[in-house]
């Protein structure tokens, strides 16, 4: 039985223009209504995801900058430092590797950025000397301390709810879901997502963006 | 002809448990199909505004702080300062007559705080004397400077859109949008609004919550 149902945001409850599905913000709610703790987990930052928990009336603690960073009745709580990444966003964007996101003015444990395709290569390797890692979020460029994910989120959520692995269900579309993904935990995807994460899924919905919350919610018996 | 909508969210786009009313996504989305430059003013804070934006598929600028910022193609405008507010927040905390609330952190031009309401007399005379104003949006009270305002906001959308007054439509549900319905624009409210917004209204919808939007829409010749 599901107890805890963790969502990846873009793609997920989104369509291709980062528009909210409407039929997603119906299920969520049959879905809390129906006993479950309904959690969002995104690259974006936290007072957005604070924002997105007031207006989807999302239940469970919330997760910015990939697992990084929570909001749950109030408060914030960091898991990581940006101190470091910062640093590294310093440095490559002095050679004129990349350019700082504008959204970083919010980011607490993390910094994100744009680059040109034929740099990514030059900044991996730099990033990699530094033990840290990119991650492409398909909007920005995200630089992550070690073992910052969503996975690391989920195992926050698993210990706050007591839950066991198989009572957990996460939903996501993109590569940046794998730390997610890679746990023993239910697995399902829209039809949109990869095919690389497709092929690790219990489940994948005939649906996308955000339609296949509710036809998933039906597959795992939550409503 | 109507050029823009410009939307209070709370109580306007949202529901009672502050949801947003999925129809009111799908209403947006035809709107703009239909040419509408549609805005969001709102007493949130800037980054709520900027997800707000992103995740409704909202195309002009958006409003946080009732007016006093606003986000618009990757860029923030502060129009007013919080350096008066924040002192005055200060010295009302100090007298344990208030207590901040948690998204000053993501505030740039006002202070949000909470109050008993027997403490509420004391402090209006308190603003009054600093020349400051104190608003409440029914979440959190509000101190503002003189001349922020949600009309402020609709002024500044007038200029950059090259509007006549009767070419803007606002939509609100409580006082603090007073300072867009007394502006010679369009006005209409939903079913849920205030009896004294209703009284100086355009049109009043049968619809409330967020299910006016359609609704307004037809009734303005927009969709
Ligand atoms: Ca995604
Ligand atoms: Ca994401
Ligand atoms: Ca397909
Ligand atoms: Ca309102
Ligand atoms: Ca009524």
């Amino acid at each position: 039985m599901i107890k805890i149902m963790a969502l990846d945001v873009d793609g997920t409850i989104t369509d291709q223009n980062r528009i909210i599905c409407p039929e997603a913000i119906t299920s969520i709610k049959k879905g809390i209504e129906s006993g479950l703790q309904i959690s969002l987990i995104s690259g974006n930052v936290i007072p957005v995801m604070y924002g997105l928990k007031t207006f989807l009336g999302i239940n469970a603690p919330v997760f910015g900058e990939n697992g990084g960073i929570m909001y749950y009745n109030g408060s914030i709580e960091k898991f990581f430092d940006k101190t470091k990444p910062l640093e590294f966003l310093e440095y490559i964007s002095s050679r004129s590797l990349a350019t700082p996101y504008f959204t970083n003015q919010w980011r607490e444990t993390s910094a994100a950025f744009s680059m040109d395709p034929g740099n990514e290569a030059i900044v991996s390797k730099e990033a990699e000397k530094w033990n840290l890692e990119i991650v492409n979020s398909k909007f920005t460029w995200h630089i992550m301390n070690p073992g910052q994910n969503k996975g690391y989120a989920v195992e926050i959520l698993k210990k706050m709810f007591n839950a066991n692995w198989d009572e957990i269900l996460v939903v996501g579309d993109s590569d940046n879901d794998n730390a997610m993904f890679t746990l023993p935990v239910k697995k399902a995807c829209p039809d949109n997502a990869t095919d690389s994460l497709k092929s690790i899924s219990d489940y994948v919905s005939p649906e996308s963006y955000g339609y296949e919350i509710g036809d998933v919610m039906a597959k795992f018996n939550i409503i």
